[in-house]
């Protein structure tokens, strides 16, 4: 079931539909999404190792939001960005709700753990299509950043499906 | 040519000449190696953006430490860890000299890279060593995690080979 913070978008091959500009447009649209999500889910988690985790993402995001339209700005220069209302890979959403219970935060990283594989699969596949070896570079840093994110999520959703040994080993001091 | 901050180590396949008590106390030993090695590089980088996420590795490394130990203390309860000599995959030491311009610093990264790389592996021949499910799951995380702080690396590494671009694209803000 896909929750209600998550939009689940098009496949990756749907990539090939969008121009490059659509495409940069996309990613800096799911940076920004994927902020708000960590920021708000970061809010609603109390266990501090995890919450600080997510923070730091929010921030990462952030950064690369930032980078994006550096990016954008270096190949479009003087235009707006065009943001497409299509997105490919899981969008994720601000956290609205109350999180009861591990289950409901399971679900949510799982689903962000779904958002980073495809962004870096993403941004790889833009790497393809820009030209200069300098913005190739960009996208493969972008790409690898998501895939440290992904490894990073996965991490700490392996130790949630043991809630009682998580919170045992994490709660305590070292 | 491996700098001075490295020790080689040996093969991953080494790991079964040692005993799960052994293997613990080396990955401890690890953790306050690659700890050590990130806060002295942190000292000696001017890129704040790149300084930051070596802090954060020094700081990751350190809650790994703590809680490998936790786990050491379930597994051998009242015993005095054994740390062995010898170390699998490459050692890292502190940083003790200046760094001249971005070509030692690559060579650090992707030194701490493959140091990275080969934790991950590490963790997972563990993983199979152990018996029960939370340990396994332990072995997981820690596994996950330095992948994760593998293609963090990666990525700044990719940036870093074009110091000019990094530069530009790091320094400017938001």
């Amino acid at each position: 079931m896909v929750p209600e913070e998550v939009v689940e978008g098009l496949p990756l091959e749907k990539i090939k539909d969008f121009s490059l500009e659509e495409l940069l447009g996309m990613a800096i649209k799911a940076e920004i999404g994927a902020r708000e999500f960590y920021e708000s889910l970061a809010e609603r988690i109390e266990v501090e190792t995890l919450k600080d985790k997510i923070e730091w993402l929010a921030k990462e995001e952030g950064k690369h939001e930032a980078l994006l339209r550096r990016v954008y700005a270096s190949m479009f220069p003087g235009k707006e960005i065009v943001f497409p209302k299509e997105h490919i890979g899981p969008e994720l959403k601000p956290v609205a709700k109350e999180l009861h219970g591990a289950q409901d935060l399971i679900d949510l990283i799982r689903w962000a753990m779904k958002a980073e594989e495809i962004a870096a699969a993403f941004y790889e596949e833009i790497e393809s299509m820009v030209e200069t070896e300098d913005r190739k570079r960009l996208m493969r840093y972008l790409s690898d950043m998501e895939r440290g994110h992904y490894y990073t999520l996965k991490a700490e959703y392996e130790l949630l499906l043991d809630w009682e040994m998580y919170s045992q080993m994490m709660h305590m001091g070292p």
